[in-house]
């Protein structure tokens, strides 16, 4: 059995021109991995309604899963919600649902549900909305296209809301080895190392610090009882 | 003039299972922001030769210039020059000029230049070579894509290697205003805000922290005195 797949799409100039670091990509990389679903492709892409209209299509043809973050909140720059909608030819407005929720909260706390927020109850026809326990504004799932805040906080509420709906996989599982010497030495045992084990995932991460050369080997698969075997004749042929 | 564009592509399998966490796209944001190349998209796959050679195709035709980050070591998952070379249907083999560069590195340190490490001379015909003054091995740009390591403290080195040769544009200039306040409470008169200045870039990237929600307002553009008259009329707007 295959994993399903997913891909992520990042909306936002401020992590494309430097003035933001992103932190979602690797929390919902860490979490797809996981569960069992196998994240094959990231973009980021910025507040253009062309570039996320085309990635959203492109993306969600390729894979089982679609998860975007950013530019669903009040503000003229939040354009994601319309942008997704305009890809699947979904009509969009204020959903009454939606509507609902933000009027509770702002009651509750004492605020004007103004026009701005009203905004962020655009959900398209058809899609089913994602629990905000943060701050209420609900995500929406369209399709295959789960779209989320970018707010850290709010996008990893979202993913959790949403992961628990969703086809799973076989977790995939892994194995480290950090070696200190240079990949140069470790290369040709380690190829024939991973033809060897062609049914793992092989790979070397090499670092460099203070001046000493390594790499972290890493064995990825489903199976713990065939990884650990690895494992051992790994480290059989790298021990010093 | 329109400054010239960039894409980058990361290669790695590390990334997307969230094993590590990656710098470079924050470290290239940073760098192409201050000297006029906006950067567009980034996109972040796996080790897959598919999945390289068709982003790389798509990318170089896209943009200005392709940056790609991994995938250029000695083991046998660095795949990257092989991709990138049939990418553009480019002969690859080990180039003497790259050899020799590695040869004299490895004399010097008195390692061998095994099999392994002569996988990183393998350079497509018709590419230049991008100094690496940290470990040697060269990256290489071939048409508008400039292929470089993964490993940061090499990335970098390479990022300005390359930079000091392309043709720039106007730095992106940015004022901020950090307000404490709900977006929801901002995006109306940011917005008529927005549309007035509409010759500059206007975002609003909202937080939330211990229970206070605020917004940093973002003004980006060209012109220093058309953003510090922009940021005067922004602060006289929000100030309490």
């Amino acid at each position: 059995m295959q994993n399903p797949t997913a891909a992520m799409l990042v909306i936002g100039d401020e992590i494309l021109s430097g003035r933001t670091r992103d932190a979602n990509m690797h929390h919902l990389a860490n979490e797809l991995t996981a569960v069992g679903i196998d994240l094959k492709e990231v973009r980021v892409v910025s507040d253009d309604p062309n570039a996320i209209t085309g990635s959203v299509r492109e993306l969600s043809d390729r894979y089982d899963n679609v998860f975007t973050s950013g530019g669903i909140g009040p503000t003229h720059d939040d354009i994601t919600a319309d942008c997704v909608a305009k890809a699947f030819g979904a009509h969009i407005d204020i959903r009454n649902d939606a509507r609902e929720l933000l009027q509770a909260h702002y009651d509750r706390n004492g605020q004007e549900l103004n026009e701005a927020r009203l905004r962020m109850a655009r959900i398209p026809d058809g899609a089913l909305l994602i629990d905000n326990p943060v701050s209420t504004a609900p995500g929406f799932t369209i399709k295959n296209v789960h779209v989320m805040a970018g707010v850290p906080k709010v996008f990893t509420a979202m993913v959790a809301s949403v992961l628990a709906t969703l086809t799973t996989g076989q977790p995939l599982l892994s194995r480290s080895l950090h070696v200190i010497r240079g990949e140069g030495d470790i290369a040709g045992p380690l190829g024939v190392f991973a033809e060897k084990f062609g049914d793992l995932s092989v790979g070397s991460y090499p670092f460099q610090k203070d001046g000493v050369y390594g790499a972290n080997l890493v064995l990825r698969g489903q199976d713990a009882v065939r990884l650990d075997a690895a494992m051992t004749e790994l480290t059989a042929i790298f021990e010093e």
